[in-house]
């Protein structure tokens, strides 16, 4: 076990230590020295080196994502932090405790013309959990110059001053769900080490806020006396919610729950797949009677972000009297009408509140009604239509094996997946925070460590080489696998209302391209699999997913014209 | 010529065409669809697409730095920002025009759960030259919810408003050479369009500043009685001093130049390759005289950041008794010793001052016998050593045809190519603002747009890797050329006081990696050479300056474990 000589480089170690964070995620550089020592010459701690930052963070990300724990990402002075702003980005709208340590140089040296120095302290002002901005020692202030007061403390207050923030900081990210940023400044040496740390940090564990019990009867005679009833769920964890009380809002005929491939829940009588729901109303003649019908009178909402911008268009239009939202920490008021953030588990709650009260009401079984109609369209659909992304997530999703791991890439990616049922043993992730089509790969791999079975990314090209850096590391499992949906650009842009045939829209909007993610393969060393029509994807699934000796890309081109045709006449077909 | 029927975005577009601000590279996205629509549909612009916003941001950093004019990125809403910031940061200290125009959903919509949404209006807080937030256009407000009152202006002031916000952003850009955020939020629909712009802006021309002129005299009679006097000179654009004036410096006895890789000044009696002459003073016996003997009176300083942090340490020490810094616009007190900012160009200020006076001293003869020493023990010393990375950097830049751009990657490749002397017909740049590894690749491509001969960049295998993506895109030159000296990792962490021979190191520090520039090639329809001795090299190099028909890349592969060894070796051996 060893130690740098810094004491404040010391004091971080041993709080994380303290609160348990073992995973630290650590990019190369010199300034950042008496941390990468401390932490990886400390068997406590699991280290992963990352060159690229962008790719550090979100590897970081997905690691967080799985474990529901603060991942810790570390990295020298200068513009090496500013490339974890995405990530950091994503953790903040997602909730997820990704914690930032990133080396300083003292601050006299800022800003006066020294290498990789940058305004470090507050600098992700605008989606940060809390900014720590620690002070650098004392005894290592080495090179003072007379004609600038350093104005140091001494190392007692230092030390006191330190360790508040670093329990405000850890303790927020621990108990919020926030990304926290720390920084700190080391002066020069950087590289020595001692075996054991000098300081004796004072550390403090938040205890749990006691919450006041929700008046739950309140909400449970609302509840009751309610005709029509939408449950709407974001991004859920897998397994959050007990099987029991899913059964119950299933029977409930004036219930109807829409369900988003991200919410991870599963039952018979849900609604998945929402657009297929809303589209045929959208097309429908009386549509504005359809969407009556449809609106609840108490929407309830749980877990992050909901993909389809249809349902939020609906609930905008045909606002319910009644929106609670139900999570410990945060409401959004997506639908411009919430009443009621209930600060509980939504499986505490729920279970509250529901009861097997036999309302009578054909909400459900109306809406049912429709639901069976499009998902037999669907299937005929499927049937006649010609190779093409539509088709090909539907022959992706029914392959995957059991238990698998699903991470979706943002854009075209989720947008497909979410018109098909999925497997109810696959947990589903997508970094729906702020919906970026970069790092997508970087957190696939970071989710894919702890994971007990294999793990699978299915994602468009575009993103694929946006983050193909995420590639870049020693930490790809062997039975790690992606689906690059190749459809030569961005394929999404075609089904937007602008769309038109022109060089300039090729250019700017789709960004039409022909590479192939076979290099990189090479480049990684990586199996590349390749399909381009029916039969061909069938097998190469088949042999993809029978791939163990190191990890594996499956290339599928489809035709990038008849893509967007194909999804357009989807939803007129199901109408 | 068309435009997007939002008003703010026609007064974006007719404000940048206003001001002669042509170019604009554009990632492909929605929300930004009515500035994408009205700059590519306008033929005044040069517009670029660049999908990665990282790539993105760094490419139209470089042009700018060729041009010296302010040139656009514009990309859509969300973390796709977030991935511009290394290059604002780099634009903020190198004094670059970048301006950043990014769309953004209207603000009753952020924090409520929408997609690619986040908090946009001064983001980049810490290092900007100006954020200009826009209002919405009022007759775009089309989702008006009851609910929430948008309080939305009358047109007319916003109008006024956007107008004030967009001369002060831009203006700030022309003269004060920063980079700025303009942020927009645009309402759907987001791609119509009209031949004729509906606006008639308020556009304001910032008259320059009469500065009062400076005491001439004060200088001068300072200038005429000192008799060691140093100039330094940073980050300096070719030409940009007559060469009658580097002459009169170059015969002064009392003057040393000290010259940077990157200050592109030349002449026979400068001192490039300050850490030649420095680093035997600090392995000297008789160090603190020497170094007595070397500290001027009078440090003359221009240009920007300085690489040597010999010569930051030697004169943070050794202080002058004055330390002018000559720029227009900005001083950093980089040795904590300012006394004077003369906000003068440069070449106007020394030719005020300097003068033929004859003052005998023998500074500049001392220490120009150190240097003849210094430059003849270079030339055996290279006779002497194997094919390794000093050897390589001193056989490459010799070997460059005259007028080629050089662009370098920071870290080893700009600290090696200091320790030589370069061509003078070969301009110098390298991202020193940050000296950020991120983005060698994409500023290198962006230069060479607009450069009237071939461009060569220079780089480590780690920033090359870290950078790959700027490699994809439409605008490479088919006289582009990269030479990727690759040492299997971070090289410049074994010259470092904290080496050591462990898997420690190797993996956190070095970050030892075996890949190999060939398969980016592939992908990206580049040629490939390769070399790993040292008569290979030669006849590589004389092939890739030869070949016309496509870009083309040079790897050339070092000992990874001997390269340290024989630097650390040639400080020892001219001492």
């Amino acid at each position: 076990m060893k130690y740098s000589t810094i004491a404040s480089a010391q004091t971080i170690i041993l709080h994380c230590k303290a609160k348990g964070i073992k995973n630290i995620v650590i990019s190369p550089g010199s300034r950042n020295a008496p941390l990468t020592i401390s932490f990886t010459e400390n068997t406590f701690f699991n280290c992963y080196s990352i060159v690229d930052e962008r790719c550090a963070a979100f590897f970081a990300l997905g690691m967080a994502q799985q474990l529901k724990e603060p991942v810790v990402v570390v990295c020298t002075s200068g513009s090496a932090l500013l490339n974890y702003y995405p990530a950091i980005a994503e953790a903040y709208y997602s909730g997820i405790p990704l914690v930032v340590i990133s080396a300083d140089r003292p601050t006299y040296k800022v800003d006066v013309g020294d290498g990789q120095t940058i305004r470090q302290t507050n600098v992700f002002n605008n989606h940060i959990g809390y900014s720590a901005n620690l002070k650098q020692d004392a005894n290592h202030a080495s090179e003072v110059y007379n004609a600038y007061e350093l104005n140091i403390d001494v190392q007692d207050n230092i030390q006191t001053y330190n360790d508040a923030e670093l329990n405000t900081a850890l303790n927020t990210a621990i108990h919020l769900k926030l990304p926290v940023h720390i920084n700190i400044p080391f002066e020069e040496p950087l590289y020595n080490k001692v075996s054991k740390p000098s300081v004796v940090p004072n550390i403090i564990f938040d205890k749990k806020n006691d919450r006041k019990p929700n008046n739950i009867e309140f909400f449970k005679e609302k509840w009751s006396s309610a005709e029509r009833i939408i449950v709407l769920v974001g991004v859920n964890e897998p397994n959050a919610i007990d099987q029991e009380l899913l059964d119950a809002l299933g029977v409930d005929s004036r219930i109807i729950v829409f369900t988003e491939t991200t919410s991870n829940l599963h039952h018979p009588n849900f609604f998945p797949s929402i657009d297929s729901i809303l589209a045929p109303i959208e097309k429908s003649n009386n549509k504005e009677e359809l969407f009556k019908n449809l609106q609840p009178e108490i929407l309830v909402t749980f877990g992050g972000l909901v993909v389809s911008k249809k349902i939020k268009a609906f609930l905008r239009s045909y606002k319910p009297s009644e929106h609670w939202h139900i999570d410990k920490l945060k409401a959004l008021d997506t639908y411009f009408s919430l009443s009621n953030h209930i600060k509980e588990k939504p499986s505490f709650f729920l279970k509250s509140i529901v009861n097997s009260k036999n309302n009578k009401s054909n909400y459900f079984d109306f809406w049912n009604a429709k639901r069976n109609q499009y998902q037999l369209k669907r299937k005929e659909y499927l049937c006649k239509i010609p190779f093409s992304d539509f088709k090909v997530f539907d022959i992706i999703l029914k392959s995957i094996p059991n238990n698998y791991q699903l991470q979706l890439a943002n854009s075209s990616t989720i947008r497909y997946t979410q018109l098909f049922n999925n497997n109810k043993t696959i947990p589903v992730f997508c970094n729906r925070g702020t919906s970026g089509i970069d790092g997508s790969v970087s957190t696939a791999v970071g989710a894919s460590i702890y994971y007990s079975a294999p793990t699978l990314l299915i994602t468009g090209d575009l993103s694929f080489f946006y983050d193909s850096n995420g590639l870049w590391n020693n930490y790809l499992r062997k039975d790690f696998k992606i689906i690059v949906v190749n459809n030569g650009g961005g394929g999404i842009f075609r089904i937007l209302p602008g769309k038109e045939d022109s060089k300039m829209f090729n250019t700017f909007f789709e960004t039409q391209n022909n590479l192939s993610a076979k290099e990189i393969c090479k480049l990684y060393n990586l199996e590349y699999l390749q399909a381009d029509v029916e039969y061909l994807l069938e097998e190469q699934l088949k042999k993809m997913y029978k791939i163990t000796e190191k990890p594996a890309i499956l290339e599928i081109k489809t035709p990038r014209l008849i893509n967007d045709k194909i999804l357009i006449d989807y939803f007129d077909f199901i109408s």
